[in-house]
């Protein structure tokens, strides 16, 4: 059987803020079958993931050459892939939920649903290498396999326990608060014991997480002209953590409002991803003094707590003590804007696009 | 008995570069006696450190105020001391190596030799709470002990051991090498078995690394335009450590230099002690990236460390392993000059005042 498969492409390297101009969907042919003796799946894809950090795969702005493979720049028109080829080119890969339609990798059957490394295309062929296991979805919803259970959930489990290294009732800091992962944080915070805050860019989702998600407080930094007199405001006895999804102006704040001892793990800087000009002077003169600790950490690096981070974090959501955030938009054209918004805060939460009923 | 005391004081409070002309040396008679039934000791001071951290306790610029009072500001014509309180004003504290020249403290005695925080002057009044123990010399000079046996040596050796948390083979990168702490941590570093690269400001402080404390490479930051082209020219294979002692562009380059999990030992900031404006802004994309790790200390903080530290130091400098360098001025109105000397690299290795022979 053949179809045709409709997916997104990056026409031209993404120069600062990403305009829905740089995408394009294009139209190919495929039939829908995997070549004998390969190993070869192809997917129809179900739910994918739409994440900020794909930015810097898709700009002109290439990290040193000691950063690592996980911003390996994705360059128009070529073949193009991190963890894998693909069939055709310039075909983007995300990472979401699918539903297998042919096979020629025993671990995988027709009908199989499947949750991993896929493409921004309504269909998938993955060859050689590629990142795709089974999926259970255990009574939730597809969705919350490529969020809550994904890297979104990870990230805030294992950069919140395992770089913040929290003790009950210190005093923890939230930036981006109701994206994808800071409302986790939050959450996870909060029911560990701690005092929390969390900024975010707008009066919906500052109620979103005071009145939803139970964070102690919440304020739009948009309505905030000085951030450093804001923090001092909202933690007058100072911040012992700092999640940090957003860098410069906001992590400079917090610096100065740190106490001895802070820790900062640095987890995204949203701010400085469209702008590589833009950047965080945080006061050194204070790190030395306070020792505070600033962590880089990446997700992958913590796969190992997935088992403990996917079975706490299912008892909450089932005794209702957490709240996922969600923002699902359907259909493979509704991805270029999906993803522009990130940079503009039209998400709230997890922001996911939907490509077929299962 | 009445003598005539000498000190150096602080007349202005100091705003950028300190300049000579912002001290000035007081005379006061002084008899030396402890008031009878305190615990008050009088001292004849001979050896006294001097130390860039100190700039932050005589400046204009203050810390924001849940920084601890390791910055607490010296405000002039003020009764002033952080540890104990002086019996006249605006006196200045600093380590060093005394003799006890009267005591109502039953655990010092007339003609001890004692180490602690003393003051700037030819005398110190120890009133109340101080920070004082007898000195055992080991057979090394006194120098040794305000020296390499003192804060310096500590912060060497806590600050690569325990900050770093170096592994053998590990390229690691000193800046102001030549300095009191950054030419005990790159020997310490070597002889643990990693990669040194040192940089200072002259070409005599450069050769001295290379020739006489065994650095693998050294360079002057002044002869290098590019500060991030230098960097990636001495570690081709990148940084996995860098012990910062200088803030700043040095940082800047040095995380563009950073491996994965590379680690930052943020120790003093000296080019942005004296100008609040000049901060390092480095790159966060590229911290989150290659997960690296930038941690501020105190040396307070290790002082469990000391036994372990003293041992093996002790060892290496009878077995002739590891130099020590001092840089001595002579008597009470060299001060002045020794101090601000530190902030144009005047100094060679740990600068120290002698004040009298024993």
């Amino acid at each position: 059987m053949e179809v045709i498969n409709r997916y997104v492409t990056v026409e031209t390297q993404i120069n600062g803020e990403p305009k829905e101009s740089n995408f394009e969907i294009k139209s190919t042919p495929l039939v829908l079958s995997a070549e004998p003796g390969s190993n070869d799946v192809v997917l129809k894809n179900l739910y994918v993931s739409i994440d900020p950090y794909q930015i810097n795969r898709l700009k002109a702005y290439t990290l040193t050459q000691k950063t690592s493979g996980y911003a390996t720049a994705i360059t128009p028109g070529q073949a193009t892939c991190w963890l894998f080829y693909f069939y055709f080119y310039s075909v983007i890969d995300a990472y979401g939920v699918a539903k297998v339609v042919a096979s020629e990798n025993p671990e995988f059957e027709k009908d199989d649903l499947v949750v991993g490394m896929i493409t921004w295309g309504e269909y998938s062929v993955l060859k050689g290498q590629y990142m795709l296991r089974k999926l259970d979805p255990m009574g939730f919803p597809l969705s919350y396999h490529v969020g809550i259970f994904a890297f979104s959930g990870l990230t805030a489990y294992a950069g919140f326990f395992e770089v913040c290294k929290p003790k009950k009732g210190e005093k923890v800091f939230v930036s981006a608060a109701s994206g994808s992962v800071g409302h986790l944080v939050g959450q996870y915070a909060k029911q560990f014991g701690c005092y929390v805050v969390g900024c975010a860019g707008s009066k919906e989702k500052v109620a979103l997480l005071k009145d939803k998600l139970g964070f102690d407080d919440a304020f739009n930094y948009k309505d905030e002209p000085d951030l450093k007199s804001a923090l001092e405001k909202y933690f007058p006895e100072g911040i012992d953590i700092y999640f940090d999804n957003v860098g410069a102006e906001m992590l400079e704040a917090a610096v100065s409002n740190m106490n001895t001892f802070g820790r900062i793990a640095a987890c995204g800087v949203i701010s400085e991803y469209t702008d590589s000009g833009k950047r965080a002077a945080p006061n050194m003169l204070e790190i030395v003094y306070k020792r505070i600790t600033i962590r880089g950490f990446l997700t992958a690096d913590f796969m190992n707590l997935y088992p403990d981070f996917l079975s706490a974090t299912v008892d909450h959501l089932r005794t209702g003590t957490l709240h996922t955030l969600e923002d699902i938009s359907t259909g493979l054209e509704s991805i270029p804007q999906a993803f522009v918004g990130l940079f503009h805060g039209g998400n709230v939460g997890k922001k996911i696009v939907k490509l077929a009923d299962e």
